[in-house]
C-alpha cells in the first residue's frame, strides 16, 4: 500500500492549537496517512495568496496527494465545502475562490461536499478546518470514493487575481500576487505568456518605481537597484539583490503592475 | 502494530534548533514513531497559554498519543517531570500546572518520572525538552510499561487559571486565556457553566469596552463592533468581524474579564 | 527496512511554499522517506547561523540520516552543490562555509554533486532547494550509493566563524553566533576550550555590559542582570532570567566578544 500524503495550508499560523487539532481529527480516522505542513502563515482571509501557494506546491507531489487548504474569510457562512479532482491529485477547502489558478489549469471535477457521514459533529460555526475538511481529507485518504462525499457541480468559484489584464495594445495591469519573505514582490504575470520581455524594451510600473531591467538571478543584480526575475515557478518578480524590493518600492500584495512593452 | 504519535508543544519557537535536536532524540530512540507538531510559539514562559493548548488539542488525538508539552520557567531549578495517563492518552513535562486543564477534566494517573535510564546524559540544567521528556516520551513510544518511569504522585500542580471566580450572585471574575493568531480574545468562561448568555442580557468588562452581543458566527458582526462567539472548543471568545479585537480592546493574554449577567 | 530521514534547514520562512515544494520532491522521489523540519527560520543569508544549528542538531539524528541545507545568498552563482559523509550521516547543500563546523568535528568526506541525472530538470537559476538540494537528498535516501552522485573533493570551503581568535596572552575575540528566541547570547566560546571561566575571574565585554558572573543555570539569575550559562551544547551564552539579553545588551548576531580572564 503506497502512503497517501494529506498536506495542510490554512492561515492559522503556528501560534493556536488550530493545526494541530486538524491533525488530530486526521490521524484519528487515518491513522496511516502521512501529513505535511505546506504552510499556515498564509495572510489572514487572503485567498490569492493561497490559491498561489497551492498552485505554486501541488505540482510537485505524487499523485493521489490530498490537499486541504482552510482560509475563508466567510467561515460559518453559507459557502459550500468543495472537493476537487485535478491532475491526479485531490484538493478538498471552501469554494470561495481559493483553487482557481488550480481550476484554470486544465481539466478538473468539482463536488460539493454534503455527506455529513465524514464530518465531525456537531459542526461548528467557526472550524470547519476541524469539522469538515480534515475529516473529508482522512476519510478520501482511507480510501473512500470521491463519489460518496457528494454531486458533481460545475459552477465552482473561480476568481480573477490569476490573471493580468490587458489595458491598450501594449499595455496590461496585473497585481502582484505575493510578497515572499525576502521582500520580493511575485506578479501574475508569468514569463510564458509574457515571454517578449525577455527581448524587447519594457517598463514595469510598480510602486515607487520603473522596472526595465531583466536578469536571470538575484546575484545579477547591482545591489539596490530592482530587477525582474523569472521565478521559480515562471512569474515575473520585482527583486533587489540582498534586500527588501517590497519596501523600497513602497509594495504590498495587492498592489497593482503596469507593464508596457515598446 | 499500529503507529504511536508523539505530539510537541513547545515555546522554543521555530528559528533555534532546540526543537529539531528534540526529534532527533526522539527518532533514534523510536525510530518507528510519528512526531507531531502541535506548535513550538507558546508565548515564553506562557503556562496557561501552553495548558490551553495541550487541553484543546489532545482530545482530537488516537489514544495512546503521547503529548510532550515542554513550557517551564523554572527549567533547572527544582519542580518535577511528570508522566500523567488521561483519557486513554499520555502527557509528559514539567509538574508546573501546565497540566492542570487536563487534570481537571476527568480521572488521570500522574507519576514523578525519576527512572534515569530514560534520560540522555548528562542532563544539562537548561535543556530537559532534550534530556529528560524527549527520551522518556521515546521511549513510552517504544513499550515501556508506565510503572518503570517512576512512582505514582497525588500532588501534581493545579494551577488555578482554568476558572473564573464568583465575586458576586450574578457576577464572575475570568479572565484572557490567550490572544489568537487573528486577535481574538479566548477568555476561560466556557459555554457549558455560562449557557445563559444565549438567553439573557449580559455585559462582559474587557479591557476598554462593554461587550454585550453574541453572535453565532464571525462573519455576522458588524465590521469593527466586539462581539462574543462561542469558540470552537466551547470558550467564549470576544471577537470583531476581520479585525483584531485584542487591538480595539486593548487587551492581552492574562487580562481580566467581568462577566455580569442582568 | 529502516526509515530514512531527511532533515531541512533553510532560509525559506513558513510563509512561501518553497518548503512545500522540496517536500512534494523528496516525496514523490522517495515516498518511504520521512522528512523532519528543523527550523526555516534561519534569518536570510545568515550562513554562520545555519552551520551552527545544523551543528547543534545532528548529532542527535539516527546514523544515517540526511541533512539538507538551503541557505545560500549566493545561489545562481557558480559555488557548487556538496555532499558531506560526516559522523555515519549526511549533509547536502551549497558550498558555501555552511557546513564548516560539521567538517571541523571530525573526519569526513565530501563530494562535489555534478551528476544531473539526479536533478530535477531543467534546473533554475533561482530555486537549487527544489531542483538540486531536495531530489539528491531523496535519490540517496532511495539507496543510490554516495560514489554516484559526484567525485569526492578536497576543497570544500571552510569559514572561521566557529573559532574565537587569541588576540593576547589571555583574552580572545569571539563573536556571537546566534541570538536565540529568548534573547540569548550563543557564543562562539566553548566550555572545553575555556573551561576557567569556572574557577576564574572573567570579563566579557559583549554589547553595552561587561558580563563576569557564571551560574548553573538560568534560575540562579537576579532578574535583570546578564550572567553567562553554559549552554545545552557547551558554548557560553548570556542570558538574563525572563528577559532578553540581547535587548538589554543592544546586541546582535554577529557582535563581537571579548574574553579576558585574570
Amino acid at each position: 500500500m503506497p502512503r497517501r500524503y494529506i498536506t495542510l495550508t490554512t492561515d492559522f499560523g503556528s501560534v493556536d492549537p488550530f493545526v494541530g487539532v486538524m491533525k488530530g481529527v486526521i490521524l484519528s480516522v487515518a491513522p496511516a496517512a502521512s501529513i505535511v505542513d505546506l504552510t499556515h502563515e498564509i495572510t489572514p482571509f487572503d485567498i490569492p495568496e493561497a490559491g498561489f501557494s497551492i498552485y505554486q506546491a501541488a505540482r510537485y507531489f505524487p499523485p493521489r496527494t490530498i490537499h486541504v487548504v482552510v482560509v475563508d474569510p466567510g467561515v460559518g457562512s453559507s459557502r459550500r465545502p468543495i472537493l476537487v479532482e485535478s491532475g491526479r491529485q485531490y484538493f478538498i477547502g471552501p469554494d470561495n475562490g481559493v483553487f482557481s489558478m488550480i481550476l484554470s489549469s486544465g481539466s478538473f471535477r468539482a463536488r460539493e461536499i454534503t455527506n455529513d457521514k465524514f464530518f465531525l459533529k456537531p459542526v461548528s460555526a467557526t472550524f470547519h478546518g476541524r469539522d469538515i475538511f480534515a475529516p473529508a481529507a482522512a476519510w478520501l485518504a482511507r480510501g473512500t470514493p470521491v463519489s460518496k462525499f457528494g454531486k458533481q457541480i460545475e459552477d465552482a468559484l473561480r476568481s480573477s487575481y490569476d490573471k493580468p489584464v490587458r489595458t491598450a495594445k501594449r499595455a496590461w495591469t496585473g497585481a502582484v500576487l505575493k510578497v515572499d519573505r525576502f521582500g520580493n514582490l511575485v506578479t501574475n504575470f508569468h514569463i510564458d505568456e509574457f515571454a517578449w520581455v525577455k527581448d524587447r524594451p519594457f517598463t514595469l510600473e510598480i510602486g515607487l518605481r520603473n522596472v526595465n531591467r531583466l536578469v536571470r538571478t538575484y546575484a545579477d543584480a547591482p545591489p539596490g537597484e530592482p530587477v525582474i526575475v523569472v521565478g521559480s515557478s515562471g512569474f515575473l518578480e520585482v527583486a533587489t539583490n540582498q534586500g527588501s524590493a517590497a519596501r523600497s518600492l513602497g509594495c504590498a500584495s495587492g498592489a497593482p503592475a503596469e507593464l508596457t512593452i515598446y
